[in-house]
């Protein structure tokens, strides 16, 4: 089937690379952010702007039919989404489906699909537009969400600056400490279980954060440590994560106890809570539901670092744990 | 894994009743054009509406590595997005994309399948912006396509009135005819293999269609029979379609006698080259590039019908030809 270098062999980011070499030089006019952020702002003609982000689900890698619902899959595909626009600052108004489907899946199980779906947009004010629906061997769900900008500018990954304090508001740890729970084939604590199936993403913390002034924030998808790595990467500045300020939820503390598990490893590395990271000038008001858990910096005056990077307890993390969702 | 009615008992169509029962009710307030047209309109706050598209390619179904390049199925991905905004009398102006990739696909295929993304938008004016990347078993392509109005309003399925003309632009039967050959061993005649790997949709004339006042359109993906049914159906009409003006090309018909096949089974039931089927008020001047193939009678008064529907020939098509992608 044509021969190259396999994707494994160059990792998520490096094909991200190579994408975006491959897009470089296109009209810039209709585009006022583009790849590499939570979503991408485009210019409409007349007057308008359009907020665009877009999350595909594969049926096997990020839900199994026997751990969640339909309903479940739904309301994630849909949060996972509304997130992403709402860390640019942005409010979720219309979301865009389209489906590969087996043959033998459940009507029953479609429905409850968009019924999920629809729950978690409707508390947003999104509605949900029609899409495609195709054949498949197994379930793929690619939402797309369109946003408005609420204020002037989108939030961006790059607006950190030295001296800005990094807080983060919403659950860290919760879904990964679900998912190795169902792994090890339990099904309690349940609620950690439903942290698993249904991520309760801080909307409300976002658009707050955004109201005040935040200069930069994230959608915390791939981990705490690697997203704050793309936040200081984007800004060119140094974050310096203080992970004894990080909460370790009491469930979470539990369950890896439970384990015999760190459970500072679920808190800095799991993703699918979809938790907000944001950056504020020194001294500004946090919103409500934002806990300070690092600071920025001049990586120049940062002596474990080269260049842009983060630091976790003053270290460099051996790995920032954030999924390559390409390695082995 | 649950249990229920598999969708291959309801059908894609009866698949798509019940999705739309299930968001029955959504805020209306957003969405000018919802669920059952080429595209859907929604409306920005402020000012702006947008034209939203989506389609999705598994590899298997929709395409194969070994008929294909990436840019063949990049170019094919981006023209069926396009085609399905320029038929609601609207311009493309943005692509998202979302990827489903084996990890050991190689990276140039990747690579390539963008390279021909980009320059099938880039033809009509649109850019690509990023979207996400997820492993998968096999490539798995989600486009959602942006567009804005040209005119004050979209050109939908269901404007089709009786006395108007029906008409079609752009080639037919000719990826279907390219497929047969694919699927025969063959990899001539060029042309028509070349038809199926990039279709080559008739965006202009799309574009002169609205300008000319066209009542209807439709992207004809399911096949011209099927299609012009979903219009007649949509408009509460009847349309009558001729099968002897539909223009049969020179290829076509020569393919079709190499396999002592009936190229009108081609030119009425194949979709994959995204002609487009428009009808307009009688005494139209029709913009160039259409063939007028029947007209629109209200049911009533054809007498081979009970309601709105089309015929085929004077007689009520056995099937329409119309794929239901989840029948057996």
């Amino acid at each position: 089937m044509g021969t190259g270098t396999p994707i494994s062999d160059v990792g998520e980011f490096g094909l991200v690379e190579r994408i975006a070499a491959a897009l470089a030089g296109q009209p810039a006019g209709g585009v006022e952010v583009g790849i590499g952020d939570d979503a991408a702002v485009v210019r409409l003609p007349g007057d308008g702007r359009a907020v665009v982000s877009t999350d595909m689900l594969v049926e096997g890698r990020h839900f199994r039919r026997d751990w969640s619902t339909g309903a479940d899959v739904g309301a994630r595909a849909a949060a996972q989404n509304l997130i992403d626009i709402a860390v640019m600052g942005a409010r979720g108004t219309t979301l865009v489906v389209a489906l590969g489907l087996p043959a033998d899946l459940p009507v029953e199980w479609v429905t409850d699909l968009y019924a999920g779906m629809r729950e978690e947009a409707g508390a947003q004010g999104a509605v949900i537009v029609g899409g495609d629906l195709v054949r498949a061997d197994r379930v793929v769900i690619s939402v797309t969400a369109l946003g408005v900008l609420t204020g002037e500018a989108a939030v961006r990954r790059s607006g950190a600056q030295p001296g800005d304090v990094v807080a983060v508001a919403g659950r860290l740890g919760w879904a990964a400490a679900g998912l190795s729970i169902l792994s090890r084939g339990f099904r309690t604590p349940r609620v950690l279980v439903d942290a698993h199936r249904r991520p309760q993403p801080p909307y409300a913390a976002a658009a707050a954060a955004a109201e005040a002034g935040a200069t930069a924030m994230i959608d915390v998808s791939d981990g705490l440590v690697a997203d704050l790595r793309h936040v200081a990467i984007a800004s060119g500045v140094a974050v310096e994560l203080d992970p004894s300020r990080a909460v370790v939820d009491e469930p979470v503390a539990s369950a890896a106890a439970a384990f015999n598990a760190d459970p500072l490893v679920w808190v800095l590395t799991g993703g699918e809570d979809h938790a907000v990271a944001a950056t504020f000038p020194a001294g500004a008001t946090l919103p409500e539901g934002f806990t300070v858990v690092g600071e920025v910096r001049d990586p120049a005056e940062v002596d474990v670092l080269d260049g842009p990077g983060i630091t976790v307890g003053g270290r460099v993390p051996r790995s920032t744990g954030g999924h390559d969702h390409f390695a082995g």
